[in-house]
């Protein structure tokens, strides 16, 4: 830093000064605009670097009145919502737009994290797994765009979620190949996809005549433990259950084996994600996958045609991702049950 | 929204006007700073909320000229930086600062996580768990006061990490108390602590004139099943094996009882942070607690006073905080060995 600008940061005018050009020039070369010539542009970024100017995406914002942020909102404790924020950081990768992050948590609700949002003035908010009403929503952000990732949610907003009536499907139709007659869903009411996912399973058993069994646990292992242990004290394990998620599932796993059960012989477990840990401990399990790359590459073109107000009135608001059952090694034939 | 302030966003001067006062007393109100009564207020309060006012943190800091906002960088796949993260929200609630968060992962590096923070202009940075040196650090940041959280870092930096030296101490006891003569730690080079436990763990074991195994995994599953894969196959697994962490302990046990051995019987097996997975597979895990609240509240007390500016010449620039041993079920008797 020279003595010039010691106690205060070095400003654009600074840098011009140093190099020898207009402000304006130097405004020119870092926002990589037409202007300048490939020579000046180097003198003006080795003046920078001399006298330590960083360029101030705050200050850049502020003057453009049009903000370059994208704002996130994301659970601290849900693997899969880091996946998720590790594929929006690499869609964006190279692009001109920043990630302002606010996290949810048992100590920090979801509305609050919004709330943060809209105060750093963000252009844009990406909601992971919002549990939200689109009013709640509207009340908070006002005209910001929003899109939310695996919840749909009503106009005006976008949203893109995994295929998760699918997925369940699939799940049923494996069960019942199997042999299983008695199935469970434990399920995590209030969470973004729980609707959906026991809408899918309560259609899919009646449609073979079927009864659905749905039982309240939630999206983490205490929640399955809780349950599985319920189910064994009062003796009505199903025969198979579907975990609201993976973690839910390793949750039932460990309770069972830890009560002197063996999975799959008595009893089969499905999770919900493929997330890392469903290869990493006792068995592998069966699960379904959601397909992250792609709800965060659709999340991260939505927002940024968002926030360059694209018209997008002829595409669709809200699109589904494929998902995929992947058999692994908690799922077999019942105890008592035979192949048909 | 009124008609007068439709399509750009309230201003705190169109609160003025709606209110009826001047646009300093509404600033004033929004200071929470003395100068108005509470009717007043109050007024002010209605008018904001009636066109949509909300105030706008980026101009604030701009105005003030000097940051509000504490950079956080963290690492997406580490639970316990998540824990981290919980504990310094709770820390600062209710405080008028804000947190901006700069992910670190497999696809973005600690330096481009470092950097974004200082183009938001935070006013102070925590780095949790960095494998960046001083030098590094400075070059980034330059006169913006940083806080690192489970690294020693030189001056002029803060730093607060977990006494692994003393944990470490007390995981040899435990097994030497049982009767183990052959024991190996499975660190993870380069990481934060990797040289503190390094150095600890040969230390503890020259004294009693034993021979330290160190070999190289990571702070994740995987590197911990690799290099149980490895000891298994060349026929050298040790009775007792400290992982890095966690994660990295409980892919040994992972790999070992697939491969048909048995935990503790034919190896114990010792963790590091005792995280949520800690109690929630297989077996409970023996670990060294790390006190995550402790560490959380000294980094965002620290942050607050360089904020401010505070002279902090008496204090220390470091510490370090207790860690505990907490033995569980994976830790016995070696199965050639004798109780001493």
């Amino acid at each position: 830093m020279t003595g010039k600008t010691r106690g205060r940061r070095p400003t654009m005018r600074d840098v011009a000064e140093e190099a020898g050009v207009s402000p304006a020039l130097v405004s020119i070369v870092f926002r990589d605009a037409p202007g300048a010539s490939e020579q000046t542009r180097e003198r003006v970024r080795k003046a920078a670097k001399k006298i330590g100017y960083v360029l101030d995406e705050r200050a850049r914002l502020l003057r453009s009145h049009k903000s370059l942020d994208i704002g996130i909102s994301f659970h601290t404790s849900q693997p899969f919502h880091h996946h998720l924020l590790d594929e929006i950081y690499s869609a964006i990768n190279g692009l001109d737009y920043g990630l302002v992050l606010s996290p949810k948590s048992t100590v920090r609700d979801e509305k609050t994290a919004l709330s943060s949002l809209v105060s750093y003035r963000c252009g844009a908010i990406i909601l992971f797994g919002t549990r939200l009403s689109k009013e709640e929503i509207n009340e908070i952000v006002g005209d910001i765009p929003v899109i939310s990732v695996a919840q749909e949610l009503d106009a005006p907003y976008d949203w893109v979620s995994s295929d998760d009536s699918f997925g369940i499907h699939r799940v049923i139709d494996h069960l019942v190949d199997l042999g299983h007659e008695n199935i469970a869903l434990a399920n995590s009411p209030g969470d973004a996809g729980a609707t959906t996912r026991e809408h899918a399973f309560v259609s899919a058993l009646k449609d073979r005549d079927m009864t659905p069994i749905v039982y309240s646990a939630d999206g983490s292992e205490e929640g399955g433990a809780r349950l599985a242990k319920e189910l064994i004290n009062s003796d009505n394990l199903p025969t198979a259950i579907l975990g609201f998620n993976d973690r839910c599932a390793f949750g039932i796993i460990d309770y069972c084996i830890r009560a002197g059960l063996s999975i799959p012989r008595d009893l089969s477990v499905v999770g919900f994600d493929n997330s890392e840990v469903s290869q990493r401990f006792y068995v592998n399990l069966t699960t379904v996958a959601q397909d992250t790359k792609r709800l965060a590459r659709f999340a991260a073109e939505r927002a940024i045609q968002r926030l360059k107000s694209i018209n997008l009135e002829s595409q669709e608001r809200g699109i589904l991702v494929p998902t995929e059952l992947i058999v692994r090694e908690t799922t077999a034939v019942p105890r008592s049950g035979n192949r048909p």
